[in-house]
């Protein structure tokens, strides 16, 4: 019985939404559907002009015999503006001003529909990049972490201040904990990344850069490389200058002041916005 | 200009998979594409029947004026099945064996392919049910969460061992670590649930239940009802009766034994099956 293009539109796009970046060869779909490649070819078409037009993402189609198609999540500027704007409304709150400067985030970092946003922007950033994995530091890092791995379709590991029986053996290194300017110790399965892997760090807040720095070492201990690092917040508090960190790191929002006794904060956008290439075919690697 | 129904259909699959749990009214859809609402009923029950089809979850419409169209990522007995059997073949290595009988479980939960699959389990499970928030324990049990949040579209929030200053005032209980048989702390946010919410908790790994039973604690202190307890692996090893644990789990895998010196071990299906109810249309509250 003959699958109606309706049904195939409906299921390819399902289709290509759950399998972010996995080149999936037409043939793949034309026996899906029992239909000629051609017709295939022709509901990509209708796709990929949907998915742009509504700024749903970015169905590539590599043409050949290793060819097919490909969904990649990447948002327009204009989208990911409304998304940063919305974050940083949601952060202006002074209710949330914690002692010693800092900001309460934990019911941001528990909200899907805010996650989704948040994978969706840092998945936009490293579009069409190499990398092999995503690293974050436990605990609050990793609601960030899953979010872009959902969308960039790379597997994240979780960093730990101290290391639990259930992790096997672990490498670990030192770093200078900005927050309490102290040297703590962070761990991180020796097993869960495999060695030379391209590497990109996120966390929920920054400042002063330690941790970042920590992952940094830890990344070198495992022979990697770390192309890049994005955080929700970062703090103007600590004044250190990006130029004299380790690793300039992109900032989603920034805490440019934040007054406990006033209980008065002022949160802007970060530099994502001046960071983000937002034309992924251009660094797509064939 | 008009927008044909290919680009309503592509665009309608997209926001109902981005929008679970989301009573969306039908005039939204209208004025989004400037169509008829005739035509978006049409564009409704085709996708509805492909939905059906190809296991892609349930979509419902709801009549009357607060009425709309609903999307529940539930999934098929059948589909169910083959998630669970594909989990517990990736478990079953022994090379995950580690000591004290535990499994290595920290690759799997940075899998965002294998974490959507756990999330829809999860959220077939809970599928139409009253729910307000998941809970879990730091830390592998957040990466269950958050794919649990996603479908469920609820905020999860995350029990500690030891607040941080980033989480302000904390409620906490103490609860006897069934692993290493101690009496232990954990804590949760205070302004992180509202009091009289109804929760499901949900871990990567349950030997004894010690956790789930203080995660059970900490839900009433905050006045809250625990409606559901799913975890990813339940341990035979320590011998619990269910019927003598405080609250029945529901498990996706179960490890029956495993052996440390043999470098052995037995991994089964779980529960899941047996309790799941794979008709959600029956228990959806209006």
């Amino acid at each position: 019985m003959k699958i109606r293009r309706s049904e195939r539109l409906i299921d390819l796009t399902d289709y290509l939404e759950n399998h972010p970046y996995q080149l999936v060869p037409l043939t793949f779909f034309a026996q899906r559907y029992q239909s000629a490649k051609s017709s295939i070819s022709e509901d990509i078409t209708i796709i990929k002009t949907v998915f742009k037009k509504r700024d749903l993402g970015i169905v590539e189609t590599l043409p050949g015999a290793g060819g097919g198609v490909r969904f990649m999540p990447a948002i327009s500027r204009e989208l990911a503006a409304v998304y940063l704007e919305n974050l940083r409304e949601k952060l202006a709150d002074p209710q949330r001003i914690l002692p010693g400067g800092y900001l309460y985030l934990s019911d941001i970092l528990g909200q899907p529909n805010l996650l989704r946003q948040v994978g969706r922007l840092i998945a936009t950033q490293y579009a069409g990049q190499e990398i092999d994995a995503i690293m974050t530091m436990a605990t609050k890092g990793i609601p960030i972490a899953q979010s872009a791995a959902y969308y960039l379709n790379v597997p994240y590991v979780i960093v730990r201040r101290e290391s639990k029986i259930t992790e096997g053996p672990t490498l670990s290194v030192n770093y200078e904990s900005g927050s309490v300017h102290r040297i703590e110790k962070m761990e991180l399965s020796k097993r869960s990344l495999p060695t030379g892997s391209r590497i990109i760090a996120v966390d929920d807040f920054m400042k002063g850069g330690g941790t970042i720095s920590g992952m940094h070492n830890l990344v070198e201990e495992f022979s990697g490389k770390l192309v890049g690092v994005t955080v929700l917040v970062e703090s103007n508090d600590a004044r250190v200058d990006q130029a004299e960190k380790r690793f300039p790191a992109t900032s989603l929002l920034n805490l440019q002041a934040i007054s406990v006794e006033q209980q008065k904060l002022n949160i802007e956008l970060g530099n994502y916005l001046e960071v983000t290439d937002f034309n992924p075919e251009k660094q797509i690697i064939e």
